[in-house]
């Protein structure tokens, strides 16, 4: 019933020449049944970011179109940039949005990986869930070293790429091509400046150090308003929905004498997302997706 | 930014003809730009219900093509059915839903008014906020008499059609054209199996004894679960959002030692009375239709 959705931000190694960042855009607008939602570029990363959503194999299509683009516009042979990369088209996930499972999206990897590989003769890893080898699975293994370090990295059998030659594009260098949750970004604001007890917090319902499995979280100051944050990302809110994060932290809160004075998601959200907070909070018995009038709108 | 979309809700009086009720959606579905989403007869009350949402010029079109069907296909002057009813298309109210302010419905309901009285002779009220009389605000004062009733009643001065013709359209009757806020059906189940608890409970809730303004309730029994029920209608969640009559309930329930276990919103809801109530919840400093990735998608 649901009409099937991904997502792809794509990451390009080019935050400087708006002309080759707006050919990329250009590029995933061609494609009918996909819409580009922002891009934004950062010239000391060097790096843009772009944001699309559409149906599977308009995804699949567009990201191709957009790494050819970048196949042909960028030199990785010539880019230099603050954040780590190692090619012109650095990563590329795909995410599912609705009416869509990570399988579907696994398949829609390998099709895009073996494009990308075939068609334009560049070394493709699958990372996150469609990856194919444990060491596969984090972005930041398979970037260890960028892209001078891939010209012998490439060459260990442990790196022999899931798809295209098995040696460095020179041109393009290698890219990532993946398959991840929708990640959320939620703020929760303290009435306190006292960094210290957000810190406290942060660490009391991240993964890392004894707390929820899908949380990152940080303690960070604000300095417009003189407050304190936990920001943090949630990586899979349908195994760790919003809800208990936020009642979470207003636990850990009390023992400070502390309260929450304002929450945020920043970014674009999944409704489904919401509605799975909205059911904690309302008791509601059940309220699919389906039933918020604007979907319907796109069936 | 937002996507400008109205809902039409018209009820005709035929629920027993399928090849009738058919010929009316058909009608509906034929106009591009909006998307019919349900419709159902009710064979006793010789009544159907259609349900379709769409931008406002061709919700326009849809509901005034649907009433030229009905004019041609229903006789009111064979018809029987339990339901109240005045017309062959009997009601036709407009809804904002995103994008479209009351007074730009009410333009589009006197667009559809001098249609439908112009182009099928059939005599035009309006009601609800397009209503130009306050005689004419409650769809329950233009119906008093019925069909049977209206040959005289149109003669009085004060019920002069707002469009169309001074006298009954003997085969179509007269139709009513408004504008009306979405309606949010929306339950509260008790731990109790004591009517009258629920029964006091939507008393303190409801507009007509004192609770808040845009409530109607009443407190009814369960069979299914030996629970009862406040079951109420919500016809203004934007001025009383869904989560203050909740927790106002959760407040009255205390008295008597019961509490909730469970809610439902029946039907279809707009996302933003959703965000509303979840931005309460959660302390959201702010949650905007548009941050929602789905909606982005019909923009």
């Amino acid at each position: 019933m649901t009409k099937k959705i991904v997502e792809c931000v794509p990451n390009f190694s080019e935050g400087r020449d708006k002309d080759v960042m707006e050919a990329i855009a250009d590029a995933i607008r061609q494609v009918d049944g996909v819409k580009l939602l922002d891009y934004s570029g950062d010239p000391d990363h060097n790096r843009s970011v772009y944001t699309f959503i559409g149906q599977p194999e308009s995804v699949v299509n567009a990201a191709f179109n957009a790494c050819r683009v970048a196949a042909q516009r960028i030199d990785m042979s010539q880019h230099r940039g603050e954040h780590p990369r190692m090619g012109a088209a650095d990563v590329v996930p795909l995410i599912p949005i609705s009416g869509v499972s990570i399988e579907e999206c696994i398949e829609l990897a390998k099709k895009l990986g073996n494009l990308i590989g075939q068609e334009l003769s560049i070394p493709v890893y699958l990372y996150g869930y469609a990856a194919t080898k444990p060491n596969r699975v984090e972005l930041s293994d398979i970037r260890k070293g960028q892209y001078e370090g891939f010209f012998s990295k490439i060459k260990k059998p442990e790196w022999i790429p899931d798809y295209g030659p098995y040696e460095v594009n020179v041109k393009s260098g290698v890219t990532a091509v993946g398959v991840r949750k929708p990640l959320i970004a939620f703020n929760v604001n303290l009435n306190t400046n006292n960094i210290k007890i957000a810190q406290e917090i942060a660490k009391s319902v991240r993964y890392i150090s004894g707390g929820l499995r899908y949380v990152k979280a940080l303690g960070i100051r604000l300095n417009r308003d003189g407050i304190v944050q936990v920001s943090m990302n949630l990586v899979d809110y349908e195994k760790t929905p919003i809800y208990r994060v936020l009642e979470l932290i207003k636990v850990e809160a009390k023992r400070y004498g502390v309260s929450v004075i304002g929450t945020e998601i920043i970014g674009l959200v999944p409704i489904k997302a919401i509605l799975d907070s909205l059911k904690y909070y309302m008791q509601l018995e059940d309220l699919d997706v389906d039933k918020i009038l604007e979907t319907r709108l796109y069936e």
